[in-house]
């Protein structure tokens, strides 16, 4: 029998998860039987089982791999881009973004021990909204009143009410300007208001 | 037999609505049957279906009330005060608007039917949070380099995230300074960064 090369199972292994993201997405957790696993994916369930232990096992890995990806965009633009892409139509992986994150917030919400399995590789997002943010502190584009990790919550805390809001299937339309302002709260403020206090 | 008063209809109506609300929020939409609606309201099923049409009815009707509910508060004391609520344990009526919102939130995104229904009555918190901004905004509280309407949804959004994410169970504590931080964005700004463009 011939060698697999790593080449080849990083292949396989990534043509599982790009089925599996749309599959998950498009039918639930639930919903994302073996059969139509199989089909998404065009592999053979024991191909798939070879590479993922379960069924779990190889959601914890999507989401995962997605909280890398998220991560990689808010590295390079921040995390108010990750959410205007969300906004954006056509642009390169937001719905399927969006269809993992639903899983994966539906299920920390229902399943304690999930939540338990998916609270040791969560932080990915933290830690890179985090770094960009004191990246951007040290090039004075942010705010210094406010501390980091508040300012990294707040964008966080933001990200899931758009989440939710899309989730739940509601009108996006508006929502372009509640970023600016989002985006503008943690930068550094150049607007001198009528009431701006005296030095 | 004796006519039944007002006084006495509204009483009951409450009564059901209290008793369900614990019901749903405990046991979610689809847990929360007919004999546990019984026990938690202490009135048979002919009661209760005398006052509510069907199950999603009283649903529909309960989620209605907690908006007004909040509504009312967010007449008197803003938007931020409501999350404030939601953050701190043993507070009037957080652990229940709660439930039914993260209840409401789920059936919103699998069920368009019961979307339709929603969306007839959803918009009380957000009249009420229009409102109040443009009181504050006569009053000279609010800045007035963002339009109301964008103030409203990034308060709104900021909600849904936190709802969301104490629904999926993750630690809040740090918080409070993020609400600290939302409230100070839709007011009046007093601070006087280095960077503010001269006049």
């Amino acid at each position: 029998m011939p060698r697999v090369s790593q080449d080849h199972l990083d292949a396989r292994r990534r043509q599982i998860l790009d089925g599996a993201r749309v599959c998950f997405a498009r039918y639930g957790y639930e919903g994302a039987t073996v059969r139509r696993l199989e089909e998404a994916t065009g592999l053979s369930r024991g191909a798939i089982f070879h590479h993922f232990r379960d069924k779990e096992s190889l959601f914890l890995a999507l989401a995962e791999d997605d909280a890398v990806r998220m991560a990689q965009v808010v590295a390079d633009q921040g995390l108010v881009q990750v959410m205007r892409d969300l906004l954006t139509e056509g642009s390169a992986h937001p719905a399927d973004w969006l269809g993992t994150r639903l899983e994966l917030s539906r299920r920390l919400r229902t399943d304690p021990e999930f939540r338990a399995r998916w609270a040791e590789r969560s932080d990915q997002l933290t830690r890179a909204t985090r770094e960009r943010l004191l990246r951007q502190h040290e090039a004075g584009k942010l705010r210094d009143d406010v501390d980091v990790d508040v300012l990294t919550a707040f964008l966080e805390l933001v990200l899931e009410g758009l989440v939710s809001h899309l989730a739940m299937g509601l009108p996006a339309d508006h929502l372009t300007p509640v970023l600016d302002l989002v985006e503008e709260t943690v930068r550094v403020h150049h607007r001198n208001p009528a009431g701006a206090a005296r030095p």
